[in-house]
């Protein structure tokens, strides 16, 4: 099926006439595959054109252009998310605001990082990183751009101390879907002057506004960091020590759950071994703070805390070697799993004292349905990514139908728990059916309604989320 | 003037029929004069009756019994608030949840506390502290609801560390106009699934909802904390020296600004004397953390910060007597100005960076005026209270027509340093104009459409914040 639409000469020449470079509007054959379709959607419709305009401008024109001959858009960035919320469906105008990637600046005054949306959460990690502040939020993907980190708001491996995406955005430029501007927030600390706008847009998912500016907070960068892996024998244990950790101040920066089973692949796949061997669950975590003596204090007190839990090891992972190999291990533990087996990864959240439940009943359903579930993630905010995993299962139909089963089984355990089906990902396509499933009617009913208050048309990203 | 509406008979039986008890059901005469006055609104209008439910049905009932006989309807908590937000303006049903003042309860595992909108934020923190845990927000008045707390999204003296209501509330119950029902936020600990309507309805300033029950998040209390006085000769040396201390990893909990002739007055009406003479510019703060090697270390950190702004003192405040004058002074400053003089105290907001020109114009204004200025608050936060003060004018046109003139000022000043009207205490009545000339027409547009989404017909504190 041909995936891109037929575009009539006269639009055509309304487009060149607001971006005229070639290789900032790609029609036709023109369009790389990559916009075309999505890893994770599997039903993708077609393109209609892909425009990469470098300034504001450029978008209003562009959001005008799609208005006036009524085509849906898509806004893009470094195309990495995880949930299709950027997959075409209907022959959507794709805005890709990769080239707005420009750092405009550090404010040390005000402690704020300026920059477009296009620019990379690694680029802007190193940069600020560099002038001595720290930008917190750390999904795993450092070449997600921050725009989309703002759309899902984004949360990563410090979320546990430091929070989300959402904690760190003080202002947003935004275009509305009839070419109108808005500033959402500001670079006030406070404020109880009207509503919160800016929340409202944070986690949007692209179907408010097209952000086209984004004012970050920005904070010294700790002085003092140490790492540490503790190994458990079971998952009770390591939940248990988890909700313990949390109670007593040792406030750690990233508080990671994995089985043994997990780091396996990811050992194999990557041919290195975990610094810990002993123990089948496993916490990793990390400890900032304002001197050495605060971490150290601080392990101490995380060492008697995991004491009273089974502890089968503590490792300090003060070899920087050690240290590097354990969050590799992590980090690419994902990758590790795709590369490994067929499988759909979750990124689910339920109320922290009820992680253990939720694992449990993922091997209840490794056990009754035969594939594989593999779980890790943030266990001090209670957010699984779990992959269901086609393991031994060789038939395809079989799989398929169990998969399937399992999913929507898992999600009505997640509903039973009072979790959510996203915690950092977004709805995007493949959650939608979960989403509405799992959120009250009156609440989707209020948000399409919010929806119609900022585009009454539903031209941005229509088919998404609800 | 009568300041009470007549109500139909019928009318009067059906409101019966939900509130028996005519305790809870204040009608004609038995209105207290607190609900028909508002000692921040001049013009207040009248009152429809005053219903004090026990419960959410009740509330519900309230709601449907308002709708069906088209009134407006005022929630009303501890009535401590300062920006008339819940004065009478149209024969309004009152709605007091005071008596809802249950603290149903902690959870220790997902760090929360259950509690009604009508317990006192005081209250709160003397509960969760028994049990080691803590509440940071911590609005200047103990004896504010926290369904208030909620509804102003109130910051207090902790912000600078610990962030604002905002940040405390994990899920609510809200009543709508029409009375349905809605859970906003979650246990979850992290979210990308839909709008955050929860943000929404904080500071909304009881336009969109009525809260029946909110969980609060906790944390577990700091083990150490210690106070200090920093004495400038100036307010630029001490607005130089917050910059830096925020900068600087000092970390502080609370970080407030005052100057000699504000504290001179508390010192003067509570017949006590403030710990530290030398200088004219003060910062009282607290630092807070897990152990007292932590708050020594991060003291001397302070040391050498505000050495380099031309100190002229610093005071640790080790001995307990000397802490209590000091916090004791700041915390009863506002209603020693109260005391001393006529005055509108402000609850401005400008970016960190902005305080000292905020700061300077207002000494400009007093020279030009002869009204006195008084300014005190949030150094850490942008967040100040200036007061205008009648200072030595006696004539009260001249008085009046001054006070209005320097308002206009001192808020178009606000604006164009990039500020907002109100930090902590909301729009209510006495802000609107400058709200209004301060935000940009689209945001009010897009609030009053949002405003129509939850409450079609106008029925909440309709007269309030736009």
């Amino acid at each position: 099926m041909n995936k891109v639409c037929a575009i009539p000469e006269k639009e055509l020449s309304l487009l060149t006439d607001i971006i005229s470079d070639p290789n900032r509007l790609l029609v036709g054959e023109s369009i790389p595959e990559d916009y075309l379709s999505d890893e994770y959607v599997k039903e993708t419709g077609k393109v209609y054109a892909v425009a990469l305009p470098l300034t504001k401008e450029e978008i209003i024109q562009l959001v005008k252009f799609a208005q006036s001959v009524e085509l849906p858009i898509i806004v893009r960035g470094a195309g990495t998310g995880l949930s299709g919320a950027t997959a075409p469906m209907k022959g959507e105008l794709v805005i890709d605001v990769h080239l707005m990637n420009h750092i405009i600046g550090l404010d040390e005054e005000t402690l704020t990082l300026t920059v477009e949306p296009g620019v990379l959460l690694g680029e802007i990690q190193e940069f600020i990183e560099k002038k001595g502040y720290f930008y917190p939020p750390d999904p795993g993907s450092k070449h997600s751009s921050i725009g989309g980190n703002v759309a899902t708001n984004a949360g990563g491996m410090r979320a546990v101390k430091y929070g989300v995406t959402r904690d760190y955005v003080r202002e947003m430029d935004v275009v509305l879907a009839n070419g109108e501007e808005m500033t959402l927030g500001s670079l006030n600390i406070k404020s109880s002057s009207g509503y919160d706008l800016k929340d409202l847009f944070i986690g949007s998912e692209g179907t408010l506004g097209i952000t086209t500016l984004i004012k970050l907070k920005v904070i010294p960068i700790p002085k003092a960091s140490l790492s540490a892996i503790v190994a458990f024998s079971n998952l009770q244990d390591a939940t248990n020590a988890v909700l313990d950790i949390l109670k007593h101040g040792v406030d750690p920066t990233a508080l990671e759950f994995f089985e043994k089973e997990g780091i396996a692949i990811s050992e194999r796949e990557n041919n290195m071994l975990f610094p810990v061997q002993n123990g089948q669950a496993f916490l990793l975590m990390t400890l900032d703070g304002d001197s050495s003596e605060s971490i150290a204090r601080r392990m101490t007190l995380l060492e008697e805390t995991v004491k009273q839990h089974n502890l089968v090891e503590l490792l300090p992972l003060t070899d920087p070697a050690d240290e590097k190999t354990a969050w590799f291990l992590r980090d690419t533990l994902l990758t590790a799993v795709v590369n490994y087996t067929e499988q759909v990864t979750m990124d689910e959240v339920v109320p922290i004292n009820q992680l253990a439940a939720l694992y449990q009943y993922t091997k209840e359903l490794e056990a009754e349905s035969g594939l594989s579930m593999i779980s890790f993630g943030h266990a001090g905010d209670g957010n699984l990514h779990t992959c269901v995993a086609r393991g031994k299962v060789t038939d395809q139909t079989e799989w398929e139908t169990k998969r399937d089963d399992v999913l929507h089984k898992l999600y009505a355990k997640i509903n039973e728990l009072g979790g959510l089906p996203s915690a950092e990902h977004g709805i995007g396509v493949i959650k939608k059916p979960y989403f509405k499933e799992m959120t009250a009617d009156i609440n989707i009913e209020m948000m399409r309604k919010i929806k119609s208050v900022f585009d009454p048309e539903n031209r941005l990203n229509p088919t998404k989320l609800f």
